[in-house]
Order: C-alpha cells, then structure tokens, then sequence
C-alpha cells in the first residue's frame, strides 16, 4: 500500500490469516475468495475436528498450529477467537506480523478490545483496526460458515488514532468484499450504541428467565409460556460464556444503560398502579408505532 | 342437560351465538362447524365489512346486530369483544339467556372479567364459565379466522364455585372440538401465571422500545439494533388499547411481578458491577438451561 490507494476493484489479499475459523472467520474467508478477493488463507485452531472441516470444505488452504506462524507474511490478518483470548493472541503474533499488514479482529465490544491491542501491539497498535461485523446466528464452527453470511449485513468499523486512513479503507474493502455495508463510530460510542440495543436486551432476557425458573410453581409458569414469551426470551438460548465476556467487559456502558431501563420501569408502574389506562396506552403505542418505523426501514442508513 | 350426561362424542349445540366475530370468535365457530358439533351460529358485531366477510366465509349463518337478540334461544354463548365491553354486554343479554345457555368469554384476564360477570348476571352468574385460549396471532378479524386455531393449543377454564361439573365439562368439550387441550386455574391463579409469562415480557418490551424512541439518537439505536432486539420486542408491536385493557385489568398481579423482576436485576447488577463473570455466567447458564429444557417440552402437560 505505498503510493496511489490502488482502485477497490483491484485489491487482493495474498495470505489471509484467520485465527479462529468459526462461523465468523470461516464466512470472511469463504466470502473474500467467492469475490476473488484472496489467494491463499491460512487458518489457527484449538478443535483439530473444526479444523479438518474447515480444510474440507475450502474455507482454509493451509492449517497452523500456531497464531506467530500464520501471521508471518500474511498482508491480512483476522482475530475471530472468543475475545477474552485476544490480548494474550495480541501478544504471540505481534513480533512476526509484517509491517504492512491489517489487523482486524471480530468482537462484540470494542474499548477492551482496544486496550488489550494497544498493550500487547506496541506502536504496531497503528496496523490494527477494530471491527465487529453485526451477523449473529443460531449455529456455529466452521461447519456453519457460509460466503455470503455479511451480505447487506451492517460491519462497524471503530478506527484509533493511529490508523492511516488508507488502512481503514482497506478495512472496509474487505468486508464490502464480503457484501457488508460499513459504518464507523469511536470505540466508546460503539460500545453505548450496542450495550442499549444488544446486550442490555440480552441481560433482560436471561434475568426473566432465571427468575421464573427459580419460582417454586416453575413447571406450571413454563407451562403456559407461549409464542411472545418465547420469543422475547430467544437470546437467553445464548452462548453463557459469551455473554458473561461481553457484559464483563462492556459493564460501564450496560449498568448505565440497565439503570435508565430500571428508571424507565419505575415511572411506567405509576400509571399501571393507578390505572391509568390512558397513560399506558400513550406509552404503548409510541413504543409500537417507533417500532413499526423501524421494521419499515426508516432508520437504515 | 338433565339426567345422564350425554357422551362427548353425541354432544351437538343448536344455536351458537358469537358476540365479536373476530379472529377468536370466528376460529370458535369454525372450529365447532368443522368438528360437527353445532347447526346454526349467530354473530353480532359492530363492523359492517367485518360481518360480511364472516358470512361469506360461512363463519356465520344470521347477523344480528343486537346481542339481546341474538342470544335468544341459543345453548351456546361466547362473548368475544374486547374485555372492556364484557361488562355492558352481560348485562345487555342477561334477560335473554336460556336457563340452560352455557356462556364463555375469550378473555386474556379473569378476575375482572368475573367481577364484571358477577355484576351484571346477578344469579345468572352459575351460567358463565370463564375461558382463554392462548392462541394469539399477527392478524385479527374474522378474515384471519380459521378451523385449526385452536388445534393442539391451550384453553384455560377457571370454574366459579357457581357452576355445576356438568356446565364446565361441556365447555371443555366445545373447545376439545376446536382441538384444543383444556388446563383449569382459578381466576386468581390464571391472572398470577399470566402477569409473569405473559403481561410482564409485554410491558417490558413497551418500555424498552419507548426508552430508546425517546432518545436524542434515537436513529443511531435503531440503526444498530438487529435479530436479537427484533424478536425481545416483537410483542412490542402489539395492539396497545388491548394491552393497556389487559395491564389495567391485571394490574395488581402485574405490579407485583414487575417489582419482582426490578429486584432480580438489581440483584444482577451487583455481579455487573463488580465483573464478576462466573457470577453472570452460572445465572445466565441456569436461564438458558431452564429454557431449553422449556422448548424440548419439559414442561409440557
């Protein structure tokens, strides 16, 4: 990348390191070669069966045992490991990355990501450029990766500093290779937007969830739970670990959001204790009516 | 119903009356025309467009615009409004009812709807069999009607000490005919069971989209919000008179449980705060644990 930014069209990554091929890495790798976008992609993994399908079914070329040797030479490298592995990660392949290559990684929060980059990166920290692709799913390994899995998906780039804008556009060339749309804000303003609308709903869930099955009548509550309960409790069906590692590491943010709900639910019990039908109904229907403004696309960007 | 009671299987209603020709009450009748078990069915309701679709369909065989009337020699009565008119129409139809008439409602709440019962059918009040189904759904009105609605759902009774066991088993085998499987609660143990897995999730998914709608970024919230928020608010679309009707009703149960759940999250917020993940870990664990072991039909009865 020295001199002219060559045309979007024209970019190709030579070595393309995943380190974690889940469903994550493994759809980035699949969807940068279906866009012919990568020559070759070498893939580090702990489960030697996901490993073996991920070699089978082509998301990867060449398997590495260890992170510091697949970075080596690669110009593209993607940390999509659990994030509570990245700083220690940070650490083993910062001494072999080339000079010239994009760090990225896949995580679902951005401020701790960053400090653990910027402790274990050095003055490499400039090579390495946050993003957190917004593509969930019920399945995952490299069994469930598949190209198109970013298509029209949104990607949320979340540049530092000291990124050269010319990386931070090649950040977004990669992921738009993959057919993602992407947006940028700070770290700090990523990590608010996402407690509010994905991790504060997520705690809910699993809080009304716990709660009735800890009631002594449990069998007989679950046993009338239907379709709308099913569906707003969906997300406590989530991965435990996962959601522990995200709410520990964006707990600023998601009390501060926690707490407003809880200020929320307070000044809503006023009209539902004095039945205050007209209050409620106010409510609701604000509620319904933003929602179904959102559901038409109103708030896409 | 003198004497023996007749088989099941035998059991045929005459004249079915159906105040409200909605997705409920036209699925009823639907349901007990399918299953061979009534000759005629009345309905009353207030739309024109609404009536006229419900007879073309076949729904119904006479439109009768008054309640009153339309009672008048039927064995078989379910007022299927919203609950908000129970009260006016009880009393409407009360000197009309034959002796032997069996009347329902279709109501998401019990308590009130008995106490409405209880004011305005006097000594009538031994007639009226409290039911709900819990068959919701995304469309209304007597063109979203159908004959399965109720297939393998289920139906609530809540007895009054008023009725005799025969008036409340010919209401379970009128629902049994719509295919659905009969649980029996009193109205106090319905209205506690649904505040909590039914009334809270709504009121809390209101409040939720309300919070976020009336924020300065409101537009970058919904920008960013995606699966997981879609299917905690869903419900969040729902008809905000009938919620505000249902909140109103149940508001004592509600507001209990609502304070119930204040404190589970205040309880939560501790490990948040200090990051204690094995503490969010074993209860988020627990929650998806409990409902899987839900949706693999545990709890099922």
């Amino acid at each position: 990348m020295t001199g002219a930014t060559p045309s979007a069209s024209t970019i190709r990554f030579e070595r393309v390191a995943v380190i974690g091929v889940g469903l994550i890495g493994g759809s980035f790798a699949l969807g940068l070669k279906a866009a012919g976008r990568c020559s070759s992609v070498v893939g580090v993994g702990r489960n030697p069966d996901n490993m073996r399908v991920a070699s089978e079914r082509g998301i990867i070329d060449i398997v590495e045992a260890d992170a510091a040797e697949a970075v080596r030479g690669a110009d593209l490298v993607l940390v999509a490991t659990p994030v509570a592995q990245f700083e220690q990660l940070f650490a083993r392949i910062v001494s072999n990355l080339s000079p010239s290559a994009l760090v990225m990684d896949a995580g679902s929060t951005k401020q701790d990501v960053v400090a653990a980059a910027r402790a274990a990166l050095g003055n490499r920290i400039s090579q390495f450029v946050p993003a957190h692709p917004i593509a969930g799913a019920e399945h995952s390994g490299a069994a469930a990766a598949k190209a198109d899995l970013f298509h029209k998906k949104r990607v949320v780039l979340a540049p530092l500093e000291e990124n050269s804008p010319q990386l931070v556009e090649l950040a977004a060339i990669a992921w738009e290779a993959c057919g993602a749309r992407i947006s940028r804000m700070t770290p700090a303003e990523h990590d608010a937007v996402f407690a509010a609308v994905s991790h504060l709903p997520h705690f809910l869930a699993y809080a009304l969830v716990h709660e009735y099955a800890g009631r002594a009548n449990q069998e007989q509550l679950f046993g009338y739970a239907a379709g709308g309960f099913r569906d707003f409790t969906r997300i406590a069906s989530s991965h435990p670990e996962m959601w522990r590692d995200i709410c520990v590491a964006n707990r600023e943010a998601l009390v501060a959001e926690l707490d407003r709900y809880v200020d929320k639910l307070q000044a809503m019990r006023i009209p539902l204790m004095t039945g205050d039908g007209a209050a409620l109904e106010e409510v609701f229907g604000e509620a319904r009516d933003a929602r179904n403004r959102w559901l038409a696309g109103e708030f896409d960007r």
